[in-house]
């Protein structure tokens, strides 16, 4: 029944009411699961590409509203960025408060007819849901929104505040999602204990892995000023190529360091090089490159953009040349291990049957923006699928990921001071 | 009264028959000079921008024609290149046969608010005739039609043939000039014994370089592919950039050559790198470099790409990478001494004071196609304002380079078997 009940489009829902005390009457982790399952069919079948909410927020809202939730839907605007729907929902009025946080928006599912079937149908075959957003990340939104209307409708009074903090705009420029949204929460007094994002973290198997932090990402910009002139006459021009050649060779290599005891070794990029010369007669005037740092926590941007600049240094000789860094709004972060730490641990260990690893490799996530307000670790599904054609996610990892989150619930609230 | 005489846009010339008696009647430096300086005027008075003719070869056949020179208007056509006027000019039937090789066709004048004067006004200011083309070549062009009017004038029986190739085609793609002018005048089974280009060849002062050969020039692409990816997953990915780097850097060292007898060592650029990558968090697919070699007598085009094949593959690694070469229109030549290289050193010491270096350097000129036909030597007026705003020469350079290019008639057909 829930296969009719979760749906998309957004409507007004009549059904949400008895959905909800349907669940109360018969909690249990097949009544949970079913709910995490058909939210995640209901939510894949939103259009929801970056920044288009596609009815997302609504299946979410018609889900916790009626089950006691305060909902705040926030549309952020900002002059050079799309406009994007976000939502707030909490529950409870005390301490401790603990908040899932995610997105619903997805990456463009690409070439469509490569897909085996319509990336926004939500079709299930083999044990799985097809779909754009399977694992990134509509499948934990659905999981925890699932665990956290089982855990209320189960366990009146709460002991404390579960909280959902779900942007449109994480896929997208992060500009009109989770930074606004935190700010807006600062300002409306919210305090949040510890946050809980449902990023695709796992490797291999659901429970292999939890991120406790992120990398760090700092862009910079070389440019090469030569002087133009007709390739038969070098002596009167001067090539930026060959400079630009030896500063970036300075640049990829030794590496920046061997990695820390929470992070891998930071790691430089080349983006991109563009002369743009069409000419095969002209040595050109200018030439320019791009290069991006994931970095652990022995740099900050001020340290790293300074042994970038002392690499070029060394091997500029007579070169002109620009080194410039885009504002920096990624810094390598770890979050400290805590009880909150501990149970999430134990809780996935009960599901999954596998100690999870603390992991702070990979991009970087909202969590880069939580971490200023409470501690944030980040643990759901398995990320293989993820941004690739015929993404898609087992139904019994929702089912686990969905017990997992529940599981959290439980300790968190039993942990804490009554 | 040259000054009205020799007037763009081309009209019929009533009055050419008349400055020519004058010519025959008053022979001698003066009138010569004035002449030359006239036609450069008019000539330069002429928007002649490759492809675009701007009346120049009119200029040209209102003098030649009344003298007695045979006259051919070419206009030569080619999908996808504009077409273009040519012409070509003989009097006398015997051998030997001298031609004068040039164009009329100069490079756009670039901004013309940043110019002195006009650059089509032609102005005379500090003794220098101001203009676009005024070294490039329509000076040389004025003082060899200057010099060949005056001989034809006071040498009658003549000895042999004098002719004139003039193309409007050289600054631009070259496809309808010069290759085609030499191919039209074979089938109608004209034979040049020597052919002079007057190409700007002097370095600092006039008469100091003749050119007796040109290098080649080979152009390249070198396209590496990666694998995209993530750049927090470079693991799973594979940056074509540092290859491309690795690849460049063989390519520009060491030296291709240290010249040869003739010629400077062969010199590499690299033109353009070019990856269009957007994207701060992408690793891209594909990078593309193009580069381009002027190459001596010790190398074909073969020889040079299996050098830069080999060059590549040294350093290759793993990298994925094709190298291609553009079809070569421009092989290293050289023209062996003769009496008539001898005779050029001669003239020119006679009126510069000057003995000329024999040279192979700077760009591609149209005696590359020449070549195929005839010993070709290159000596006109003094390049250094080439190309630039405020292109100017000397009046006296005019003067003295008609003066050259007399001597060099007269000497070569004295010396010709009678």
């Amino acid at each position: 029944m829930w296969s009719n009940a979760a749906s998309c489009p957004a409507r007004t829902a009549p059904t949400a009411s008895i959905r909800l005390e349907l669940l109360a009457g018969v909690t249990g982790m097949s009544q949970r699961s079913e709910l995490a399952r058909e939210l995640t069919r209901a939510l894949i079948r939103c259009h929801s590409v970056t920044p288009q909410d596609g009815g997302a927020l609504a299946v979410l809202e018609e889900q916790l509203k009626p089950a006691g939730f305060a909902i705040y839907r926030l549309r952020f605007s900002e002059p050079g960025a799309p406009d994007v729907d976000n939502l707030y929902a909490r529950i409870g009025n005390g301490a401790p408060y603990l908040v899932f946080a995610g997105h619903t928006d997805v990456v463009p599912p690409g070439d469509t007819a490569a897909w085996r079937f319509d990336p926004f149908s939500a079709e299930i075959a083999e044990g799985e849901v097809w779909g754009r957003g399977a694992v990134d990340m509509k499948g934990a939104v659905a999981a925890f929104t699932a665990a956290a209307l089982d855990y209320v409708a189960t366990h009146q009074p709460l002991k404390g505040s579960i909280g959902l903090l779900i942007t449109g705009d994480e896929e997208g420029p992060s500009v009109n999602g989770t930074v606004k949204l935190l700010q807006w929460a600062a300002k409306q007094g919210e305090h949040f204990d510890h946050c809980l994002v449902g990023e695709p973290t796992n490797v291999e198997a659901l429970g292999d892995t939890i991120k406790i932090g992120r990398r760090g990402s700092l862009t910079g910009t070389l440019v090469v000023h030569g002087t133009q002139g007709h390739v038969a006459y070098p002596q009167r021009a001067d090539n930026p190529i060959p400079h630009l050649l030896r500063l970036l060779t300075a640049l990829i290599a030794p590496p920046l360091d061997d990695g820390s005891a929470e992070f891998d070794p930071s790691h430089l990029e080349i983006l991109t090089v563009d002369v743009g010369n069409p000419a095969t007669n002209v040595i050109p005037a200018t030439a320019r490159a791009r290069f991006n740092i994931r970095f652990n926590d022995l740099w900050t941007p001020q340290t790293l953009s300074a042994e970038i600049d002392r690499r070029a240094a060394a091997v500029a000789g007579g070169a002109r040349y620009e080194l410039s860094f885009d504002p920096c709004n990624a810094l390598a972060f770890v979050t400290a291990r805590d009880h909150f730490t501990d149970l999430a641990v134990e809780a996935i260990a009960a599901h999954s049957g596998r100690i999870a690893h603390f992991s702070t490799s990979g991009g970087t996530s909202d969590a880069r923006f939580i971490r200023n307000y409470c501690p944030v670790i980040e643990f759901g599904l398995v990320g293989a699928t993820m941004h690739k054609i015929d993404e898609r996610v087992p139904l019994a990892d929702i089912d686990t990921l969905a017990d997992i989150y529940s599981e959290i619930l439980e300790r968190y609230f039993d942990q804490a001071p009554v």
